[in-house]
């Protein structure tokens, strides 16, 4: 039975938050992955890379996995019905329920993380609260069926979770050693704490546009949830 | 001054070969990334992920870097005059000359790493005696200007030594941070030592007719190279 996996991929995505996941996934046995947005045409993800989607939300198939990335982009599909409600109707049906990055607030302004515990990127992190979800300063969170990444490269992490309990650890294994995933990172920045506070606060100052359209974006969002409009 | 990148791509290649330095790149100060081939239609990937190049090779510009990604598209390559030349032209004028993963055997191929020591995906890092380099097990090699990383997702440790030694460690650190890449590989399976000799030796097997294609294309490209035809 072919494994069917959908992620979403929309204008100004971070790359390579779909692009982790999809090495990985790509190498599952009797595997089919739709990239999934409103048109068929090429978008355009942060950085200008363009790519192109292979299915349709109108027409894509009941996935045993969806995945929703993120990247500046994913701030207007807070509020947006037509991808939210495709996301829920998917989630009926899913094995996996899944995220990378800030693809987790799709999901809680989508309604499904309602007491559920749920990663994020580090700097949007704390917005999850607004739709009930329990935040975790974790590279991978499971909490049921659904599996949530970090920030941008925690999605590779992610993956091989996802490929352990969909397919068992022999598979997961293969694949890591197929993508020769031994990481060695040249310097020791990765997180806020290994960074410092100096480097978070410059972080934040460069991203505080973006990040204040994204806090208000969320607020929509969650009033929307909880008045049911 | 703009930095201008560029990457190959080409049919079939390992597209987290390519996506995960250009996440890297793509946050360089005042940088320009060319994603090169022949002509500008979709190229597919490994998996089915297609892309658009957006420069051809009689098109592109002068670089100051470029990189040549890898996976299984990459065995043409070692015998395509076209492609050949024009890494050879750019590379008269480049700051770095780098590869990911098998994308080191095309610069062998090329005639540029004579002598010199690279890094390569581990199933295919032999290869590169043929062409006169000397095969390095690390996740990446420097040798002066030339920086090569090793499989799939050495990519994205290679491109962090390419933002240190061009714009700083400063930059590279904020560009990890901004990625979140703290990696935690939830399995340990990740280069041969790590996965044993039973998966080392399942996944030799599974990839055998590539790699005897494989074989095939550098011997022919050696003996070109040695005998200048």
């Amino acid at each position: 039975m072919t494994f069917h996996i959908g992620l979403l991929i929309f204008p100004d995505i971070t790359q390579l938050d779909l692009a982790g996941p999809y090495e990985v996934f790509a190498k599952f046995p009797d595997v089919e992955i739709h990239l999934i947005w409103k048109d068929l045409a090429p978008i355009t993800a942060g950085g200008g890379m363009q790519m192109l989607p292979n299915t349709t939300i109108a027409q894509c198939p009941q996935l045993d996995l969806i995945c929703v990335p993120g990247g500046s982009g994913m701030n207007p599909l807070l509020n947006d019905l037509e991808v939210l409600d495709f996301i829920r109707r998917q989630a009926k049906g899913v094995r996996f329920l899944t995220s990378v990055c800030t693809g987790s607030l799709v999901l809680g302004a989508a309604g499904l993380l309602t007491g559920k515990r749920a990663a994020c990127h580090w700097m949007s992190r704390e917005m999850l609260s607004a739709f009930g979800a329990i935040p975790v300063a974790d590279r991978v969170v499971v909490d049921g069926n659904i599996i949530t990444g970090g920030g941008v490269t925690a999605g590779i992490d992610f993956a091989f979770v996802v490929a352990a309990q969909a397919f068992g650890e022999d598979v997961a294994k293969a694949i890591q050693l197929a993508i020769e995933y031994n990481p060695k990172p040249p310097f020791d920045a990765g997180d806020p704490e290994r960074a410092g506070p100096e480097l978070v606060a410059k972080t934040r100052a460069k991203s505080a546009k973006r990040q204040a359209e994204r806090q208000a974006a969320v607020d929509r969002a969650a009033r929307r949830l909880r008045e049911g409009v």
